[in-house]
């Protein structure tokens, strides 16, 4: 158990497909859009993905299931005018330390590239901080042709403006070391709640990227249900931190 | 040095046993239900577990002794009226990195799944911060012929409720991606003392559960035995913390 | 993905090169010297090097154009008076962990010695935390024979004097285990701006140091681009910590 | 680079030796007690010890001159009524992760038994946090018979008390599961200074236990030189810390 695992459900053939990446992040704005996307689409699961990097924890969730950290790898044939295949990414996690974010991004980019994707989409939040009135929607990429689509779409580019931590940057930059090219949408959030608003609009920008067509009008309710399950789940986590830190149990400690 | 080392006593057969978690954590609920079960089985040590990935130290123990930070397995034949075999982890510690406990967590598996077991019980605390009234227990379950057998035996279902950190959850995670399945007992407990009401709680249910009777008399004395071990391993231990911040030692500090 | 990858652009034959390490670090003094003895000498890059334990992140730069994070070697042929093959080391980041730190100072150590090079300079801030008046340069050395050029080049010997965090101080220490020798030079800074003014003081010294000369002109204008574009960056990437650490977001955290 | 690296400077004979850790650590009150045995007893290095699990850092020393972080094996022959052979470790630092710790520990301990030691003493501080009036001397034994051994030297058993965290408690713990018995000799001491008072009371019972006489007359001495020199050094490094939290270098941060 020291390597990514990657387990194939169905050895699909695709015509070279997008790769679309929407692990959990700030304001749940990416995951949001790509969850939305995989109902819409009806997208195929054709991989799991598991890492001794990822939390070592599970997730209780409907009816007291309980649930594996995990990624995602879904697929979807002939999407909108360009009949275009797309692989989708999501999970319920990201892997922890900076080794493992290279190790499993890595190994998952070997693995897209070998059903012959060529080129990524990121899908992120970007934190405001305070109340946002319309979600604006941010773009970087890899290269200057990727930057004048961002432009011809009216995404918003950012200029020397910081970094994108985490998968949503990992994947560009090691898809930079290896010839793919891409592209990193953010959503402007408040970043403290599950922002349906951003999801749409980043949504909404990649239709015109991909040129395809999505309904959006069942992602409120999505939202919805998502910051429900949210709510709880962080009260819980937050109460057992507060507790952990205050409590008799020495046994985890360590003073070097 | 660089593996789970599990040293193996006694060779032991064993007919499907029962895989029971009880490593240290909240409240030490779970550490208190299966060392109280050991006891009044008389249950045999037959396997010792180190770990690089668990904390570099040792406990002093009864009379000066030293202890090593260790995980010990003990099985127990022909319990309750079902003629149960039984095996059951404890320990003084857990692994202290993510990628240390997937690793100790796996090993302990693949190893108690070589001696047929293929159902798990991990128990431990929910902290809630306060104090409690009545310890009720909680649920939650690889899937739902073992959340039916836990609505049966009156155990509060959990649900989209968060996550289960640590070996309690990762055991019924792995497990679950290997054929094997399992049920998580956690104890509310106010978490910041040694709660013996709580794991008595734990034992009535998991008595229910798998159809033996224990005797519980013992453990409240139990508890304030290791309450007292414990208040001053704490003490001196938070002592240290506290000294070694405002010390003058700066052999150990790293600022990148 | 697991060890450092060096990328080799250009298969050059130098002649007794010295090796001048600048990654970022206080103040960005070593960096921007180095940044701009590589303009200034016009310096060619031939290699470049990646990381796992580099932070799992990219930069957005000019234009919204995604940049890895990345260590990357200049040289530059004949330099001043004594016909000087210089191999520089700058970049945009050092690895995060002890481990990872060790495994990449080691790796370009055994590749640029490869190339020759038996002396190292190290060139970083000393941070003062307060108003510089005149930026002093101080120096450490492998040997006494290195503290003696040290003192004639008027550098400030630095004596039972703390320690050397960083790539700064284990090039040297590393050099040290296989027979290279070498000087560090740590430009007096605030330490909370970029410090051009620490940066050309540094410069005259290594000027002297290795009997070359170096207009320093454009070197505050380059300080003044480097402050505005890493002003921004940092500005965001602390909104984003702030907000990480307030939000919803549960997925990355841990509690053991 | 990946393991524990250990120079022989000398392939020397021993006769059944006892081995004495006293890594750096509270009050510096081991270390301080061993370098006085290495040159009272005239004690030859015969080994060096680096480890890339070390701070990724070097010491700046007399005159300028850089000092890798290393520890260092040194013997004794015939010391004492009972003509004991020992094995002394001391260094400038520990390992900084618990992979590191257990790593560096056995290998060292599998070099030391390769030399004949079966027998283990580890001293440190134990820090009260207030003024100490006559510096007592705690013990804990890996067995009975060396408690018994620490009765007779008048030595406060501890019980039941706590941890001993990294080399002090390791070498122990480690050594009991390879048949290797031991003694942790711990000083009392505020922890906030360089504590000769403690180092002599240490130095005092080893004495007794070991059957030998040691001059402590320059221990003070001695002492006022460590603690020069550790201030300085604790100031700057402090000093360093604070500045690169308050400063703008962002190369280093990451949030996940």
């Amino acid at each position: 158990m020291e390597i990514t695992q990657i387990t194939v459900l169905e050895d699909v053939e695709l015509n070279n497909p997008v790769f679309i990446e929407a692990l959990p992040g700030i304001g749940h704005v990416g995951k949001l859009a790509a969850d939305h996307m995989i109902d819409e689409f009806n997208a195929t699961k054709f991989a799991e993905i598991y890492s001794p990097s990822f939390p070592p924890q599970v997730f209780v969730g409907e009816e007291g299931l309980i649930e594996n950290m995990i990624n995602e790898l879904y697929y979807v044939k002939n999407v909108g005018e360009d009949n275009l295949d797309i692989i989708i990414l999501v999970g319920n996690t990201q892997a922890l330390s900076p080794e493992g974010q290279y190790g499993v991004c890595q190994d998952i980019l070997n693995f897209v590239k070998g059903k012959g994707a060529s080129k990524i989409f990121t899908l992120g939040g970007m934190a405001t901080g305070q109340p946002v009135e319309e979600s604006k929607i941010f773009g970087a990429a890899t290269d200057e042709e990727n930057i004048e689509l961002l432009k011809e779409a009216e995404v918003e580019i950012r200029s020397n403006d910081g970094g994108i931590v985490g998968a949503s940057g990992l994947f560009l930059g090691l898809g930079l070391r290896q010839e793919m090219n891409g592209i990193c949408l953010m959503g402007q959030t408040p970043g403290y709640f599950i922002d349906a608003q951003s999801a749409e609009a980043i949504l909404n920008k990649l239709a015109v990227l991909l040129n395809f067509e999505i309904d959006t009008d069942k992602l409120e309710e999505r939202a919805e249900e998502t910051k429900e399950m949210l709510a709880k789940a962080q009260q819980m986590e937050q109460d057992i931190i507060n507790k952990a830190n205050a409590s008799s149990s020495d046994d985890l400690r360590y003073i070097g």
